[in-house]
Formats: structure tokens, C-alpha cells, sequence
């Protein structure tokens, strides 16, 4: 980061060395709210000041600590600190600490992260600190950055902070001592001195947000206020729910008039859902042929088009929240990347290296072969899931006793424990082996993590029903499941995402917070300490990607499928509004440009989607009819479906290839963009001749 | 283009209308070689001008139109000219025009390109007209820019030269007056005055280049000296072309072995060469299926890998040359492009605009369905063709007379005409509709055009192929038909593209040459003009897809089609190089990234080698022998088929995907590059508004 203009204020406290100074009197210059730190350029000094951050201490924290850490917060970059402000809470022995950010550190920061802001031509432009003038609202940090922007810059200042040279930690054991560019976070972190950190609700934006939000009727949602507050990372899943519901309406139009116009779906539909098992498919079997077909294709065309249209949204969504450019190639790797200490060779600072092919050796050696295990042992488990129940079914035939009956639920508990164990086993083994790879950004990091965790559990999910697809080929048997999945998964997923927190909340935690309201405003953001986690958003987008595998690989199978979706997005959007907002911590987010891995998983996803179409269309009952009936060979039947299936990825990629990822307008600008910096540069070697 | 510091040199003659004033004593600066027009600024002034371009002017142009031109060649470009020298030849009245560029004309056109040059950190940067001095060799143009380079921004200025105001051009009729921008080259080609315009052999470096490169036994191409000669296009084709024939010794030498190892596949080649039918698909039909389907799977990864690596040469070559940051998107549009004249949004100049959703409403309106008219018609011609050569076959075995007989051939020779005249009317109409779609940049006129003819081209050639593969299922006959066109064809290939030419340049054109060996120098280089003009690198380009299309289609059916090629290809290497030096006139190249539109056609044709030799697997007689004994059903048959193509497809994209298309040291520069452009972007705003 280039330090100018704002450390030069605070020279005065160079030269002294953080650990000897307890008292407190380094930074000499303006004053600022009652109980903040100092800061050390004038042009950060403002009236008054918001808390952003909360960190809470350890338990046996002792005041010297504390001192030590509120100092560090506080102190210039160039002298190993955050240059941040921090407030000891309601006295000095209390155990938080609240964290704000002066102007100059933020800016720096947004020059760092290459977020786009207004500059004054009306144009977005990437941040420039030595320019900040001409940016709109760069004198009012509320305006320019967004609260969730800041709040991430915080933790990003926190959680880099590195040990300028060997230090003793005041109030601490000598094993805790901080070598030369050892992470003060992590190893306070470990040493019990942090419990945790964590950005406050600012209550009344949050109110504004959830009236406009989820408390009325409305169909849109507020998606630039749902990003200023919660970050781009939760801004594009509220975005992207936001597309697929409404991009839901019309297969859910082609279903219910398939299902209104052909008799046998309808009937079909009813016993997946009742249950009976009346094999009635006699009359109108033309309509239903091609009732399917179309839902097939339609749903194959559909899927296209509408991944093709979120990247343009996508796109432009990212424009507006100046997240387009973002440069995290270029800043501070993350922290707990580690490395030889080497030149950059592409910012040329020294940095952590760590070789790109000893990355890929180990993604190749150790990642890939243990996640092919984990899924290998989902296979397993299902077979033997399969094998057992087939055993128990025989036994049970053979003695018919009550032992024997209790028997027959026996494989499935067993198959249901060995599932779960696995999940929470791969969970953590997900967790290591990413660690593992090193990955030097936050963001390759995350993509990472999510797209191990997603591939095990997308596994897990679609394993039993491409089983029964493709192996059994029980077409009657996959609709029954796809039903049960679509209606009662979907209500238990509403009732233990939201329903169970919020009664927890309002019974369990809610009293103990309402006692303390007269508390001084310091200690109402303790008050959040109690609220439980975030916990990400992983489990939504694997939901929405379930979803779309059941209406895209299934679909011609349940055509109501598109009908139950919008109905449950339409509340889905509301319930995880309400619970973002309400049940939970306020998460850190980073500055994202789109949805990452979750793109290419549902483009994955849509391609798979017409390999299973295609052969699931030749085991609709009335093809098999046909092939019995001996009107078609079983040859030419097959010979169809591959024809289909290639002609039908054939259009997928020129439709997509025709669809620009990015609207007209965006491309120009980015061109625009690349011009500039283009001709910037041409002149920049020149420059720096001459000075 | 920003001119700086070379026009102002010029300025007395910037107020004198260049249509009066004849006598040409216009620049009053430095002089440079006898005969050359002037110089305006000193930097420019060379003791040694090299010709570089040559203009043959039409028969009846009067000497005052040549004056003229002379004159708008010489003069600076905020007056019109081109900036350019010019001489007039033997002497005033003669029909040539000779041409050469100063210093500061082709260091800003570099600029314009955007061509990286070696900076004096010895990297390779972008080339910026200000930082000149920086840069390696920038005072010496011949060793700065290459041969190929410096001619075509001879061609780019002359091309580029617009009318400033209404003009009547002295010595033409009043028809021919230019208006405020029409393009003068153009215009006076329609009117006759310039019947020509090429670059100038070097005979001193086309001899140690034709030394180097073909006269020897080498096996390596001197491919950086094929660039500096000819240009980056020329480059890329005889890189591609080595990268290719030596990625053919894998394929050949497998090939070989299954051939020595399996004696049916022996028997097969012998009888697809010789034509003998006898049918001896008994013995060790194990060894063959395994030979047949390890030459499919191995031809399959290998196109796959071959195509990364290339991508990989391509990338690296296209850094050294110099040409991986081309900028023609910021540079002026193409002569031929036409539009409303307005703000192009990217660099704010102006300059005619034509809408992208015009062009693409053109495309998808005209362009798609006249391309898929012809194809259809192609197809059309086969059918017709196996129609009526049937029907002549029933009628000679009804009538069976001499009449009857002759028309056995009508078909074929119908045929032919018919495929002709399709090729032939093909090119007019693709090159019009080229022209429709109104491309802004020659490049993307070029990868449109070629796109065009390509697929007519390779329809042409493979529709028969596979007709008789998947329509016929005739695998002996398809293994014929390979062998035939690998060995027939490419030799006569050979001869009418090397053979032909050298015996009509050597016996008909050269007699002419030599009698003028005794003429002033400017007089030898209208020799050049009797050499025909180089058709370009289509054919060489489309006998390579085709060659490629061979290998990885069928290579299944005849194994020993990679040998065949290896051999081929390393004589074409010669005879290429031959041709382009010795036999025809130099061409203009224009800087190049990379082949194109030809990468990707490759590319769909490694894709479609998967689907084609899957399904011509299950067409091997032993699998069909099977079916027959019914030891498979062809169900089973067709299952195997379909899995293998996807496990093949998946594998593919899979191992595209891990190989990285750019080698590591590239991917790092240009990090660099990009990062050093954002740096110098934020600092350039701040920099405009100080200065």
C-alpha cells in the first residue's frame, strides 16, 4: 500500500517504540470523539465518530494487554500498525474493544482493493488515493464507502497486521512472543487474547432496510441497500435470488399448462404426490409425449438463456457496485498464506512466494484423490445402503418376527448416520486440504473451499436420484421422490432455517438482552455478541443449486417442478431477508465481482442437464410402450436420443456464444477503461524519467 | 494518432493548399537521398532511404497526377499527406512510384499498433512515441521495427489517407474530385491512377533467409527471421506448421507399431492402397479391436494436448514478436469501413460509427442464412450426384451400349463442374457479405471472411467423407477414400502449388526479368511486378485443417495416416518456404497475436474427432461381427458408445482446462504489464489536473 501524505502527521511517534510507551501520549495530534484513540492527520479528524467493529477479548485479558492492542490499533502503518481508531469500551478493564477507521486509512485501503467509485465526470472509475479529490463524496467517508465496505477494510487492516520486529506482548507468557513478521492477529487469536471480532448493526439502517426490504408486500428487493449494508458477497445472492425466482415464472407458466392440457401428467403428478401406484397409461399418449418433450427442451433452452442473462446482470450489477475491477491480485496476500519471503515479481514488493506448480502438484496429488475417495465412499454407502435393505427384505420374508421388522429400518438409520458422519468429516478435510493448497487470495481461497464442499454435497444429494434414474430406471419411483424432495424438503428447510432460530432468538437469547437497554451505548453492542453466527451463505446457494438440478435434470419427469420453486423463492426471499437481518451476527464481507464458483456450478449443472433430459426421455413410459409394442427398436430410440442430445448442445453453445457475457454499455466502458490505462502508461515511464 | 514533435517541423507548408503548388519545393527542411521527397523534421533525415513499397501507377496517369500524388505522399499528416517519401523512379513521367517512411512516421504508427518493443530494461513493453529514446534501437529503424512491419505501416498510411476538403485531383476528370473524407487510395485506384501497391523484396536478407530456412537439411525453421521478413501472420503459419508436423511423431509412431503389430490392420492399409476386397477379418480380430480403439482414444488426447501446447507456443512467440498487446481496437477503423461520422466512446476521437447490433442483426439476417443456403447446397449436389449415378448405373445394366457407358462418367463430371462453380461463386458471395457486415477493424474482417470460406470449404471436402462413413456405414470404402486423398491428393497438391508455378516462373516469366539486369537500381524493382501476387495463407491453412481432420476424424479407419502426414508435412515446409520467397510477389502482413479463427477451427475439430471416432468404432467389423454371433446387442453396443464419447468429451475439457493456456512467465509479464498500467492510470487524472 502506498503510504503518502497521512503517516507523515504522526512522525512524532516513529521513532518510539510501541511496547515502552504505556501511557498513551504518542500521537500528539488532533483529538477526536471522547475515548478514541488519536489520529494522526488532520484530515481524518471528524466530530463524530461510528463504531464499526466490535472485538471482543478473552476472558482473562489483562488491562496492560489491552492498552497494548488498543496502541497497536491506533498506531501508524509505517510503525507495524492498523492506523486504525479504536475505544476501550466502557472502561478500560472491560473486555471489548471498538474499532472505527479514519479517512485516510480508508482510502488507502480502497486504492488497494481497486474498487470502482464516481468520479466527478459522472463516470465510474477505479479509486486513485492521490486523486481522491475528484471523487464524489471522498470527504464523507458514510457516503463514499459503503458501511459493509468499511467494516471489511477494518478486518482487513486487523487481520494484516504483521510484527515489525521481535516483540514480548505485555500481560502475556514469554511462548507468545511475536517473531519479525509473524500475524499479531492469528497469534492473539491463538494465544486466547481475541474471542472474536465482528462488524455492528447500525440499528437504523437496518431497520430502514428490512421496512423496505421483506416487512411489506413489494416484489422487488432494495438490492443496492442490501449491498451498502451486507457487502457484494450477500448483494449477489440476494441478486441472483432475486433473477431465478422471477426467471421461474415461465417454466412454471409451461408446466401448469402441460399439466392442465394432458391428463396423464396431471394424474401423474397426483399419485407422486398421494402415492397410489395405479398404472393407467392408456389414453392420449401423443399429448403426453410430446407434453414431456417440450418441458424437456424448454427447460434445456431455458437454462441457457437465463445463465446467459444472469452474467449480463451480473455484469452490470458489478459496474454499479464498482466491484468490476477488482485488483486482489496486486494487494497483501491473505493472511495465512505462507511462503519464502521474495520480490513480487508482478507488483515487485516483498511478499510471501509460494510456487504456482507446487500449488497444482498438491491440488493434483492430495486434493483431487481425497475428494474422489469422499465421493467414492458416498457411492459405497449407497450401495450398501441398497445391498442391506435388499437383505433385510429377504430376511424379513424368511422369519417375519418383530426382530426382523424392526430390522427393515435398520439400513436406512444406518445409511442416514454414515451420511452424515461423512458430511461433517469431509467438512473439515475440506477445510485442511485448501488450507493446504496455500492459495495466496482470500477470494481463490473461498472458491476453492466452496467448490470441494459443493461438488461432495451436490454428490450427495443427486446420487440416490440419478440411481434411480439411470440404474433402476424407475421413472414412476424418481417423480414419487422428486415430490417428496420438492414439497416436504423445501418445508423443512424453511422451518430449521428460520422458524427454529427465531425461537430461540425471541425465547432463549432475547430476554437476557432485554435486560440491559439502559446500558450506556457502548454496551449495546455487546448485546450482539449474543446473537449466533452467520453462518455464510454456502447453504443457501447449495440450495438454489439443488433446486435448479431438480428442474433442470429432472424436470421432464415433474413438470410442476418450476410451479413449487417460485412459490418457495417467492418466500425464500423473504424468510432468509428476515433472518440476515434479525437472527444473526452481522457477517464481513469482501468486495466480490460476482458469484464466483456458484457460476460455474450452475452452468456445470445446465450442461448436465440435457445429458439427462435426453436419456430420461427414453425412459418415459411411452417410448418403452413403443419399443414393446415393436413401432421403434430400442436401436432407434437411442440413436434419437444421442441425436437429440448433440444437436441440443450444439444450439446450448451458440446460444451462449451469441448472448454476450456483458451488456453493450459495460464493454464499452471496460474498453474505455482499457484505453486509458493504455495511454496512462504510455506516458508514465516518460514521467518518472523526468522527475 | 498523437502527432507530437515531428509535424511542427513542417509548419510552412501546413497554410499552402497542396493542389497549388506544383512545383513541389514545398518542405524547405533537411534533404535526404537523391530524387526522395523531403523530410520536415531533422530527426528523421537518413543518409541511406530504403525503398520499401512500390506503387505502379496506371498506364494513362499524366504526369501531373503522379506530382501530385508524390506531393500528398511527402506531405505531413495534419495537412492530409501521409507523411511518407516518396520517389518518383527513373524519372517523372515513368509509371512507379517508390516509397519509404521516416523515423518519426513509423515510430508513432508503432505506437498506434500497439506493438511491445524491447525497453532498455531489456523487457518487453508497449511502445510509447514519447519514451522513445527508452527503447532499444529506436534510432536505428531498421534494426527498431522489422522489415514486414515497416512495410505495412507504409500500406496502413497510405490506406489511411482521407481527404481534408473537397479536392479535384489534377489530370482526371471532374467525376473523380474527392470529398471531405472520402478515402484517397481508394479512390484513386477506382480511377485507374494506382494499379498496384506491394512491398519490396530484400535480396540480400531473402537470400540468407532462403539459406537458412529451405536450402539446407535443417530440421528447424529460422521462424524469428520468417517474422522479421515477412510479417507476423506469415510468422505464425510456418510456426504453426513446424509445431505441428514434429506433434506428428507421436501419432505416426504409434501408428507404425499397431500397423507392424496387427497383421489384419497390415492387410487393411495394403488393401485400401492396392483396392483388392478380399474379406479376411478371421484371425486375432482381439489385437485389432484393441489396435483400432488405442489409435482413436490416443488421436483424441492427443489433439487435445497438441491444441493447449500450441496455444501455449502461440502465446510465448506472440510475446517475443512483439504483438501480444495489439490495440487495433483503439486505432483508426479499417479504409473500407463505413458510418456516421461521430464519438467513438472508447477514445473519444471522431470517427465514422456503425452499431454493433446492426452488424449482428446483419449477421443473423443475411450472413447465417446465405452460408447455410450454400451449405445446403453443397449437400444437395452429393445427394443429386449419388441419385443419378445410380440411376446411369440401372440404366447402363438395362441398356448396356456405349452411350450408356459414357454417361456412367456424366455424374461424376456433373458433379465436379457443379462443386466448382459453387466453390467459385462461394468466394464472391462471402467476401460481399464480409463487406456487408461492415467490420470496423481489418482483423476482425479478415477472421469474418475466412470463417466464411472455412466451413464451405470443409464441408466441401468432408461432407462426402462422412456420408459415406455414418450414412453408407462403408468402412472399407471410407478407409479407400483416406488413403486415396492422403496420397493422391497431397501430391498433387504439391505439384500445382509448387511444381506449376516454378516452371511457369522459370520459363515463361523469368526470360523477361533478365534482360533488364543492366538497369539503374529504382528500374530492377518493377521486375517484382511481373511475379503473380501471393494468394495468401488460406490453402496452406485449410490443407493443414484437412490433413488434421484426417488424423483426428478417421484416423481410426487407416492408422497410418499420420505417418503419411509427417512425411508430407516435412516436404510442405520446404515448398512452402520455397514458394513464398522465390515465387511470388512479398505480401503485406499485418501485425498478428495469433492464427485466428484457424486456432479456432482446430479447436471444434479436436471436439468433433471424439463424437466421429466413437460412433465409427462401433461401426469396426468386429464389433459388428459380434453383434452378428450376438455376443453384444447392438444396444449395448450403442451404450458403450455413448459413454465413451462422454467419458472421452469430459476428459477433454478437462485436461483444456488444466493446461493453462499461457506458459507461467508469460501469464507473469503480463500481470506486470497490467498492473503497471492501473498504477499508471491513478496517477494520470491527478497529473491532468495539475498540469
Amino acid at each position: 500500500m502506498s503510504k503518502t501524505g497521512c503517516d507523515e502527521g504522526g512522525g512524532n511517534i516513529s521513532e518510539e517504540p510501541l511496547e515502552k510507551s504505556p501511557s498513551g501520549k504518542a500521537a500528539a495530534t488532533a483529538a477526536t470523539g471522547p475515548g478514541w484513540t488519536k489520529v494522526s492527520c488532520p484530515c481524518c479528524v471528524s466530530e463524530r465518530i461510528e463504531p464499526l467493529v466490535l472485538v471482543k477479548l478473552g476472558e482473562k485479558v489483562r488491562p496492560e494487554t489491552k492498552r497494548w492492542l488498543i496502541r497497536l490499533i491506533g498506531a501508524p502503518q509505517k510503525d507495524g500498525g492498523a492506523a486504525l481508531l479504536a475505544h476501550p469500551g466502557e472502561d478500560a478493564t472491560g473486555d471489548i474493544i471498538m474499532i472505527s477507521a479514519s479517512r485516510c486509512t480508508l482510502l488507502q485501503a480502497t486504492e488497494e482493493f481497486g474498487l470502482c467509485k464516481m468520479y466527478n465526470t459522472g463516470e465510474m472509475e477505479t479509486f486513485s488515493y492521490d486523486d481522491r479529490d475528484n471523487f464524489r463524496h471522498s470527504d464523507n467517508m458514510e457516503m463514499f464507502l459503503t458501511l459493509a465496505e468499511r467494516q471489511y477494510i477494518i478486518k482487513y487492516e486487523l487481520e494484516g497486521l504483521r510484527a515489525q520486529r521481535d516483540v514480548r506482548i505485555p500481560g502475556l507468557d514469554d511462548k507468545y512472543t511475536l517473531q519479525h513478521r509473524d500475524n499479531i492477529w492469528q497469534k492473539l487469536t491463538a494465544a486466547g487474547v481475541i474471542a472474536d471480532t465482528f462488524p455492528l448493526h447500525d440499528k437504523a439502517k437496518l431497520k430502514a432496510l428490512s421496512k423496505s426490504w421483506y416487512a411489506g408486500n413489494q416484489l422487488s428487493q432494495p438490492l443496492d441497500s442490501v449491498n451498502a449494508y451486507f457487502g457484494s458477497t450477500v448483494g449477489f445472492y440476494f441478486s441472483f435470488l432475486d433473477f431465478y425466482t422471477w426467471s421461474l415464472l415461465p417454466p412454471a407458466l409451461l408446466g401448469l399448462s402441460i399439466t392442465f392440457f394432458s391428463s396423464e401428467v396431471q394424474k401423474e403428478a397426483v399419485e407422486a404426490v398421494v402415492g397410489s401406484q395405479a398404472e393407467l397409461h392408456e389414453a392420449d399418449s401423443g399429448l403426453t409425449v410430446s407434453g414431456h418433450m417440450i418441458q424437456a427442451v424448454f427447460s434445456m433452452l431455458w437454462s441457457t438463456v437465463f445463465m446467459e442473462l444472469w452474467k449480463r446482470r451480473s455484469s452490470s450489477t458489478s459496474y454499479r457496485w464498482g466491484t468490476l475491477h477488482l485488483a486482489d491480485r496486486f494487494a497483501e496476500p491473505r493472511p495465512a498464506f505462507n511462503g519464502h519471503l521474495g520480490l513480487n515479481p508482478i507488483t515487485g514488493r516483498m511478499e510471501p512466494q509460494f510456487p504456482e506448480w507446487q500449488r497444482e502438484l498438491r491440488m493434483a496429488l492430495v486434493s483431487i484423490p481425497v475428494v474422489g475417495l469422499f465421493l467414492g465412499m458416498v457411492i459405497l454407502g449407497m450401495l450398501c445402503f441398497y445391498w442391506a435393505e435388499s437383505q433385510v427384505m429377504w430376511l424379513h420374508e424368511e422369519w417375519d418376527s418383530v426382530v426382523s421388522q424392526t430390522l427393515l429400518y435398520a439400513p436406512s438409520v444406518l445409511h442416514i448416520v454414515y451420511t452424515n458422519v461423512l458430511a461433517t468429516l469431509y467438512k473439515t478435510v475440506a477445510q485442511s486440504l485448501t488450507e493446504f493448497e496455500n492459495h495466496r487470495e482470500e477470494s481463490a481461497f473461498q472458491n476453492h473451499l466452496t467448490a470441494k464442499v459443493l461438488v461432495f454435497t451436490f454428490f450427495n444429494y443427486f446420487a440416490v436420484l440419478f440411481h434411480i434414474a439411470f440404474v433402476k430406471q424407475d421413472v414412476p419411483l424418481l417423480r414419487k421422490r422428486l415430490a417428496s424432495l420438492l414439497i416436504v424438503t423445501q418445508l423443512v428447510n424453511q422451518v430449521t432455517e428460520v422458524v427454529i432460530p427465531f425461537l430461540v432468538d425471541h425465547f432463549v437469547s432475547a430476554p437476557h438482552r432485554r435486560e440491559t437497554e439502559d446500558d450506556p451505548e457502548e454496551d449495546k453492542f455487546r448485546n450482539q455478541i449474543t446473537l449466533p453466527v452467520f453462518p455464510g451463505l454456502f447453504a443457501e446457494y447449495i440450495e438454489l443449486l439443488v433446486q435448479f438440478g431438480y428442474l433442470s435434470l429432472f424436470s421432464c419427469v415433474y413438470p410442476l417442478t418450476a410451479v413449487l420453486l417460485l412459490i418457495n423463492n417467492v418466500m425464500e426471499i423473504r424468510s432468509d431477508a428476515y433472518k440476515i437481518c434479525k437472527l444473526f451476527r452481522k457477517p464481513f464481507c469482501a468486495p466480490a465481482a460476482n458469484m464466483g464458483v456458484w457460476q460455474i456450478a450452475f452452468e456445470i449443472l445446465s450442461f448436465v442437464a440435457v445429458v439427462s433430459n435426453c436419456w430420461l426421455l427414453t425412459l418415459s413410459p411411452q417410448l418403452q410402450r413403443m419399443r414393446h409394442e415393436g413401432q421403434m427398436s430400442s436401436d432407434e430410440i437411442m440413436l434419437i436420443a444421442v441425436m437429440a442430445e448433440h444437436v441440443l448442445i450444439i444450439v446450448k453453445v451458440i446460444v451462449a456464444a451469441l448472448i454476450p457475457d456483458e451488456p453493450d454499455w459495460v464493454r464499452k466502458k471496460l474498453a474505455h477503461m482499457q484505453y486509458k490505462s493504455m495511454q496512462a502508461l504510455r506516458q508514465q515511464n516518460l514521467r518518472s524519467e523526468e522527475s
